[in-house]
């Protein structure tokens, strides 16, 4: 059946509102406009933001708009393209692209940042370059979240918001890379430019904190120290190349301090992969964004803070940073995105980037809210929602 | 007469208790021990952290022994040395640092720190390698602020807290690269790194703030904001290279929103170098740190924090830094200390580096407390104290 320049009806998560479960709903997925992309999704990762900006609003994220279709971390065939679209046509298969990368802006032409200011202001009120969406459902516009919306069946993005992989790629691992995978890795080995025999510690052992750690040994760090308060994440930072396991509970004193006597000193790089500091602070694990900046050595110890909120504040202690460390922010593993997730794509075909590792998981479209309720408790890395 | 293996009498300035003003005494500095060296003092620049020690005793600044001898920009001739010393001897012109470069250390090896552990904790409680004093009055002990004290005719140093500089340096010139000069300068050229044809922004025009201005021009940059709440601040800071003079108290915006609009989204590069931020906050210059984080581009924007305060708390926006922003601590702007004064003393001497402009005011040490109020009420820059 033929669907270009058609409606498309289809299956999607839809929340409609805050703090509530999806509904899976039918949805109208009205063709691509100029420069834009629909795409057909094949898998999408469930990633903790998601669950954030359906249960944080307001207290550690602004509020947002719904009702909304989350998931970001999708991967897909292109189903039709709109006028103008020259990088992708019909067939091909793409990774839509949390933070687009126009090529042409100040923030694309510098090297110092991969925060492309083509289309922000829009895909963060969650809609696309126009300022509407494209989904509609029992007649009302739908958000896409950061202009994306990979929990539906189909989607459309502005042709900058998404990138062409290898033909070959298996949708349903490389699709880690919109978002978790590459994030982490890259605040790693782009952000904190982490270097070989460094120790090196990683806060948070979901999928973002799992892929710094295997940034770090990329990167060749000689002891690589995984931090979690949650005791079944040892094995798996093994896998990814962690040398140690400490669990902020095993210890009496904060985990800066545990870590500060294992190095003599602190750390050359800490990675902050929490995210979700609200949830996590107790006596052993006091605040981990600053238990990271305080465990790195004063002798020029980095800190990358990666893991994601939007409202929120940080104190440190002056005397810290003073002394010589220096704080980092990460923001999609600071790569380039739509020349970055091919390469990721390849280095994960050819052995040199662990995908398989991360989905402990798979369920359908229907499944969504258990998928947030594995990753609420633990007991998942990444699920992954075939379509 | 001859003074070698010799008590000194000779006069000091001697601060007896926290608050009150220094008391011109009669000390005795002991012949230096084994790998120590005893200067003749010639010149010392009053520094604000001098009086920080003496009037922020538990605000800004952890309790302090007392009673002490304070001063540590000075420079000098060395009198006589003890066993074991081979860098410099009776005769040399030198500048005592406040941190060493013993060039052994895990630290000095790195290229990444500047700060020596060598009499690292002796000197931080005022004391002498050995955990003594050379300094003594009225029989009892005096400590030597940070292991120096340069209010003082003569004092006693290890060897690796000072630097043989070039015969002909000018002493009462060349003493401001003891501490201020050197600190302001290299945190725009080591620590922040500014770039040629960049924007940057030095809140606090002090003599900190200003050598960070003139590394902020030496490095290249194209328009270099100068911040101060002093409106006769204005003049100086372009001597040394600022091309606009922003006084947060011309604008009803925070300061940082005013620096956003005149650049665009932020600076490059920010320096703050208030240092003493209690005394400061005003509505429109809302805590220094903060608003110099605030004032940078989140596209990649450095912050470097100069100013030093010992206790203190710095509140951050999470998504400020997560965006890409980079904070960095800048001590003793980052120099690796007995190698590299020499180096600015003869920059200074070659006309690459402005020394003069600083020294606003000539006193003696019998005029040491009418120096604190000349810096405490702005009319200074720099006040250097004759011996």
């Amino acid at each position: 059946m033929e669907t270009e320049g058609k409606v498309i009806k289809c299956k999607a998560a839809v929340a409609w509102e805050p703090g509530k479960p999806f509904s899976i709903e039918e949805v109208e997925v009205a063709p691509p406009k100029a420069h834009e992309v629909r795409i057909k999704i094949v898998a999408s990762g469930v990633c903790h933001t998601d669950w954030t900006f359906l249960h944080e609003v307001g207290k550690t994220m602004n509020p947002q708009p719904f009702p909304v279709i989350l998931g970001h971390e999708g991967a897909g065939v292109v189903e039709s393209v709109g006028p103008g679209v020259t990088k992708m046509s019909k067939g091909d298969k793409v990774i839509p692209l949390v933070v687009p990368q126009c090529g042409q802006c100040e923030r694309c032409l510098s090297p110092k940042t991969n925060l492309c200011t083509k289309n922000w202001e829009t895909n963060q009120q969650c809609l696309l370059a126009d300022g509407t969406s494209r989904i509609t459902c029992k007649n009302q516009q739908i958000y896409q979240f950061i202009g994306v919306s990979t929990f539906s069946e189909y989607t459309v993005v502005p042709e900058d918001n998404v990138t062409k992989i290898h033909p070959d790629a298996p949708l349903d691992k490389v699709c880690l890379l919109g978002c978790g995978v590459s994030t982490g890795y890259g605040a790693a080995v782009n952000t904190g430019k982490v270097e070989s025999g460094s120790t090196c510690a990683v806060f948070g052992l979901g999928a973002v904190g799992l892929a710094a750690v295997m940034g770090c040994k990329a990167a060749g760090a000689s002891r690589i120290f995984a931090v979690d308060i949650n005791p079944d994440k040892s094995e798996i930072a093994k896998t990814f190349g962690a040398t140690e396991f400490v669990n902020p509970k095993d210890h009496s004193k904060p985990i800066q301090e545990v870590l500060k006597k294992l190095t003599n000193g602190g750390v050359d790089f800490s990675l902050e992969c929490v995210g979700n500091v609200g949830v996590m602070v107790t006596r052993e694990w006091p605040e981990p964004r600053r238990a990271a900046v305080e465990a790195c050595t004063p002798a020029g110890g980095v800190c990358v803070m990666v893991g994601w909120t939007r409202i929120g504040e940080l104190t440190l202690v002056s005397e810290d940073i003073l002394l010589g460390k220096t704080l980092k922010g990460s923001y999609f593993g600071g790569w380039k995105s739509a020349e970055a997730v091919p390469k990721l794509v390849q280095d994960y075909m050819s052995g040199k980037l662990l995908l398989d590792e991360f989905v402990t998981h798979r369920l359908t479209l229907d499944q969504v809210n258990q998928a947030f309720e594995l990753m609420i408790t633990g007991k998942s890395i990444r699920t992954v929602i075939k379509m």
